[in-house]
């Protein structure tokens, strides 16, 4: 087999056989991902245990191998090797070796790597280069937003905790416990863990939260429409690469 | 009466009297379901039992007779019996008759499929018919973000797992446990059942929410966005289709 | 005073005497809602209930002198009267009269009418009239997504109904208890007092958190984006009766 | 040095230099911040609290040095003391100065006014003038929006407590107290501290999270587009000028 059949396979989603490969490797993951999750149960029997880390090893071998030859039919290996996905591809397989290597309690930790593995079920296709261009027709705004969203989290916490830690000095205790409060209420996810119970905190979190909430979901809303604008930039490239032809021809 | 006219009643919805029989199904199916949520309820008297029951007989009836009419007026029966709509009409009567005639307690179970007439209050109608548009626009997109927010909830999972297992290995007992509250807290629903109570698991849960919250709620702006797009080329089809038909006069 | 007078200041906000008539009045109206709250408290002392009551009275007597002169001033009093504020206007002050008149104790539940009075903040003005432009652009899909919601929130009460009711007999009892959880797990509140704990009611929500909260909040996106186009629309119009002005010129 | 060198630097983030400085100056804040969230833990040993102080000593330091320069280089000094970040910039100081000068504990709170440095970190730049832009488009549906979810909150309130407050009197004792649960429940944070439980309040709830919810969320939607706007209005002036330009050469 060339090196060019070779990488029309691995590389290339648009051909049948690549796809194939994709399907496969995708499965793979995914098999592996759920091996993992079953790993976590805290009653596993020795056996189900062996099962595992069967299914590991083969998934191992197998991703060590597609890592090869991704390095081998890559035009420039090297700008493979320190792209996203080749550092994602390398993070998820090294803790096993190196566990195998060396055996130490320590590196134990690192097999958590393995979840890396996950980012590997969205390869680079159309919809994500859109998302690509929509980023970056908004990237002055989500920094603000982000900046924004930081401060106004570090005020409300500074706020809450001028309110309530006299009340509840346990729960409000610092302002880094507050912290946890602020960001908790201003994405509304609300656990019911930690809320106000002084008048004054009760008045104050009422304008944060007329107020503050806008601003947290605002990203969501600036995304949505920059990747529509995203799509309309992509369709005039289209209209005017096929004018284009047309004019060569 | 000729079978185009009761074509006209049962599959037209534009004729008075079509739209005169699609409120008298509606109507219908609302007592219908009204009925089975009342059959739920725990304390219900033997009469009470009796009328719901007399209720759902005559509800099926009507269905199936409505059922049989769809089949005899269709153009192609066929098409109708594995369309979406032939599917759900069946679905929500067959379980009854199987009851009857077997009267399994195993088949109790297939009862609730009754809901499924819930389906059939919406019918075919132009906003749908937009959103149909709207969604082909950006199925790419959504299938990206679906695969994206399945991917951070499994690394929020298990990023949660690593830091929350130690402290509450009853609550955060595996990855599987973990994953609900990924879920729960991705959406923002936040029950309070499950929470992060350890420092590592809170910073951990802070920049989770900061950076999470906006991917899992793209989507509902994509959609909006889409559907205002979907309008714009629904407007321009009606206009050439008119400047069309004044040309051809 | 002329009735033309009269009707520049109580009907028109252009006018300076206008705009100030305006302000006393919502500022009566935010009075007399903060005196309706402190009415509420339990332990109010005899003295604070004889100002609220004072108050009240004062308020009762300037808004039905407002009544009185919106009608005189209306150029066709019969349509005030049945237009949506007319009715308003008659509704947060009759109950008083009434109370007044026969003092009945049944009437006192009507005291809380009162409260429509906050209706009469926001009046007419141009921000409302593109409001209702935008209502009008995305009536058909906001009516097909209310339908959509309901059947989703029926649906999903169904399936965890299924899933819970064993488990916890208590608290989801019935379908209708289970609507309870449907709703306030959609709209993400999540307020922790009901929520699956079998295995299948837990996968279940997970998949209808992952696709029912974007429909649930697809329509304030719509109505975003709906607002932008009917501002545009009403730009078009704008330059387009400045243009007819300059011709006619 | 000039003055003009020092304004370059000290109001100018196109230069080298001035870029280095505004990364000091917010690297110092961050310090101080982060200084100032330690200080609020409650078991800090002596010798903490003393690094703490000094930190706080020379962050004030700079401060003051950075407030005085910036007094010295602008061209209209008054202007810049009675601007936004002028007032920032002295109250995050003054209260040092006051607590050295007077050592009152009555001026210990005013020590929270630190944390208005946050402000800092964002200053001037093309995002935020372009989120000015898109703030003066919608100013008028903000402010009619924030009027409707004021009068909403009410409203439901209002509801809750008419419910609610017979069955729970400790927790609904008030209308004050339902507008606590009004606007937790209408943003969706639901902290579960305060839900309704009888009938009439689920039902309630059910409508009002139906119906309300999307009034709450538009706003921020209404921002996303409207930033998009300004966007593309800024483009079109950024062409206008260019073309300008070449008319004029």
């Amino acid at each position: 087999m060339t090196k060019l059949k070779l990488r029309s396979i691995i590389d290339d989603t648009t051909t049948r056989e690549g796809r194939f490969f994709d399907y496969c490797i995708q499965l793979l993951i995914f098999i592996s991902l759920v091996a993992f999750s079953i790993e976590t149960l805290p009653d596993n029997s020795a056996q189900t245990k062996q099962i595992l880390s069967v299914i590991e090893s083969i998934c191992i071998i197998i991703f060590s191998i597609e890592y090869l030859l991704r390095i081998y039919v890559a035009e420039k290996p090297l700008k493979y090797i320190f792209s996203f996905y080749g550092v994602i591809d390398i993070i998820s397989i090294l803790p096993f070796y190196l566990h195998v290597a060396f055996d130490l309690k320590a590196l134990r930790a690192f097999r958590i790597f393995r979840i890396f593995r996950a980012f590997k079920l969205v390869r680079y296709n159309k919809a994500l280069k859109r998302f690509g261009i929509a980023f970056n027709i908004i990237k002055e705004e989500l920094v603000l937003f982000f900046m924004v969203t930081l401060i106004l989290v570090f005020l409300t916490a500074s706020g809450i905790y001028f309110f309530e830690n006299e009340a509840q000095p346990k729960v409000f205790s610092s302002l880094f416990h507050s912290l946890w409060w602020a960001i908790v209420t201003l994405t509304t996810v609300g656990y019911g863990d930690v809320y106000p119970i002084t008048l004054g905190g009760r008045i104050f979190t009422f304008f944060v939260l007329i107020i503050g909430i806008g601003i947290v979901t605002i990203p969501a809303g600036l995304v949505a429409t920059a990747l529509t604008k995203a799509r309309t930039i992509e369709e005039e490239n289209d209209v005017k690469e096929e004018e284009e032809k047309n004019k060569s021809l």
